[in-house]
């Protein structure tokens, strides 16, 4: 005879740990990129802790290691930092002075402070790219309504102002068709204590993507480039691999993400929006942290981007990043005007099987990003198609409002 | 000008739900089954509550929303059954008095007592199987040594006692090559106070499984048909799709595992363990759960199998269950003699970027689950020496030893 019958196995004592020697990872921010770093922590079976703002955020909804605090609180962070072997960010909120004085006590951060300074202020992150040689539009630090007229001299009306630090995902960045607009701006800037860039409005053809890793042992890793299509500063479709785009091209981009990714001592992952143009590409902006341009490779990709940042800030060897379809597309799910999304399951699911959908647990606002849909395939105008549909139905209503 | 520079919005209060009208499907026990369901859970943004033996149990370890209890108290399932929308589980040890009593009750159960019943009584199984014509092996309920050399007569030795209700993974089955030896199970058994099952052990040319999920509307759906490769009663391969299986028998071993889940009113997911004997199919075992062999679909199909489930028991239209490579394998990482297993990551990743590793969080014992690797691709032989490669090494040390 062969085997024996046995009792269900004891289970472990309360709190026990699982195994010796595992790491935990600390996020500061529990939004959706922490949210749907979860299941990469859960597959790997690496200790992660959130630092949210309220029990109610986007991760804390779906994890059981949470701390409350305030992420401009360095002693909410110092107290969070102590029960984490690596600390990394869900966003680029956590103020300079703060990174520094946690590196400075010991903590290990990934990205580092010096790095995120290029994440956060996008006048240092502009001259250091000039510095670099590295292409990115023409730019300006500006004080008052002067020194933009004296900029559009050379550049033109419509230009484009940005807070220098603070924006994101369209907040904090003004397409101006006038002095009479951009003096607004430096009004309501001057007002909330917000310093100004002014840049040349790009006429691009499109807008792409390119998404490194890098870990503290140098190892790169980068990601098919995408097209990222945007709406009112809002991203609303990523197509991987970019539709079209001359492998060149394709290799430029990944060989600049990969160099700032170097230069700028990144860890973690890299994401560098770009223009494309007939005379180039210009870098746009940048982040060091899981990315919407990234959201396709939790299905789309062997290595998902957040399994990919785990790996990278734990100085694990970087996974493959390569596509498992011909063709990903992701489209966005904004809110719409009605707060039940889930009656809309039924309908979306049934018409498209092989649609996968994301939602964030976020209370539905008009506007606000709630999830995101994703199909794999061959022919990129087809899955678009699907993709759109499926967002759109979810949101519901006001699509055509926009 | 267009955008507005927006403060960060403020968080929802503790506790506020994040939609309308979403449901909490409650799973029962919290072992690796549940653990792999959170992460599908997380993606579709439905409630999801765990009754857990320990704070310690794998499932429990990355999920916020636990209650513990035992899977054994009605009591206890009543409590946790009452903040849940739908009750599901992950194995099969809940006294079938219990289910009934909590369907009496009014609570939904999906899969139901009624179906349950033959994943938890393998001679009720038996005769189902025999009553609606599904080929099985020969069996005969047996209480004493004179029934087994009855049976014996026919099936000769060696052949397959096994504990009617309670095994799992080899534990129940014992292959007994004379009388002798089935002496000692009857008497091990008798001290138990277990009922056996006497079966002819089956000479197939390998073992199969067909996983499906049925849906309370009565939607199908029915993943590629695989190949298991066991050892010692324990699986540690799974091959996606079975190699070399001729479109008919895949075929029908599909059509088997869709009529019962039809006849038995399965809703979930039913996993059906077949023999390919040069006689045609037989069916093995059911499991109506998520099943080891579908933990290949986590990246190598359209929909999980732990997606699936959900959307089953939900009543959600199901989900594409196609393949997405030529070839998937998986290996289940058992547990060694060494309980760090962390420190092998660093190797077995830098070894192979495409492998993907799963460790379910578990203390390492010899010879437990403790985990899987995955891999895609397009060589079966080739993606196999991969698998078996990666968890070998997680295992580390004792693998000749078997």
């Amino acid at each position: 005879m062969s085997e024996q019958l046995g009792e269900r196995p004891a289970p472990p004592p309360c709190g026990e740990p699982s195994e010796a020697g595992i790491p935990t990872v600390g996020m500061v921010g529990a939004g959706q990129l922490a949210r749907m770093t979860c299941p990469a922590a859960t597959e790997l079976g690496v200790g992660f802790r959130l630092l949210a703002e309220a029990a109610g955020d986007s991760a804390a909804r779906v994890w059981p290691d949470v701390r409350l605090g305030d992420y401009r609180s360095l002693g909410d962070l110092r107290g969070f930092a102590a029960g984490c072997d690596v600390l990394t960010f869900d966003h680029e909120h956590v103020p300079g002075a703060a990174l520094a004085a946690l590196e400075q006590a010991g903590f290990v951060l990934r990205p580092g402070a010096a790095a995120l300074h290029f994440a956060q202020d996008k006048l240092a992150m502009r001259e250091r790219l000039s510095k670099l040689g590295i292409a990115c539009p023409r730019y300006v630090p500006v004080s008052d309504l002067a020194g933009i007229e004296q900029f559009a001299e050379g550049s033109g009306w419509p230009l484009v102002l940005k807070a220098i630090s603070g924006g994101y995902d369209g907040k904090g960045v003004w397409v101006c068709a006038s002095p009479h607009e951009a003096a607004e701006v430096v009004a309501e800037a001057s007002g909330r204590g917000l310093r100004l860039l002014a840049e040349e409005f790009v006429a691009f053809d499109r807008e792409l993507a390119a998404l490194v890793a890098r870990s503290p042992h140098r190892q790169g890793a980068a990601y098919p480039v995408v097209q990222t299509v945007q709406r009112r500063g809002i991203c609303r479709e990523v197509l991987a691999p970019a539709p079209r785009l001359a492998p060149d091209r394709a290799e430029e981009a990944q060989l600049i993400a990969l160099r700032l990714a170097s230069e700028l001592d990144v860890t973690g992952l890299l994401a560098v929006e770009l223009f494309d143009t007939p005379g180039g590409l210009l870098v746009n902006e940048l982040a060091m942290r899981p990315h919407n341009c990234g959201h396709w490779t939790i299905e789309g990709a062997t290595t998902s981007q957040f399994q990919q940042h785990l790996r990278a800030v734990l100085d694990l060897p970087l996974g493959a990043p390569s596509l498992l379809a011909p063709v990903v597309v992701m489209a966005n799910v904004l809110g719409g005007n009605d707060p039940d999304v889930y009656d809309r399951y039924i309908h979306v699911m049934a018409a498209d099987p092989g649609v996968k959908v994301h939602l964030y647990g976020k209370t539905v606002r008009p506007g606000r990003k709630i999830g995101h849909v994703t199909v794999l395939g061959g022919d990129v105008a087809g899955l678009r198609e699907r993709a759109r549909r499926a967002a759109s139905f979810l949101r519901w209503g006001d699509e055509e409002a926009e």
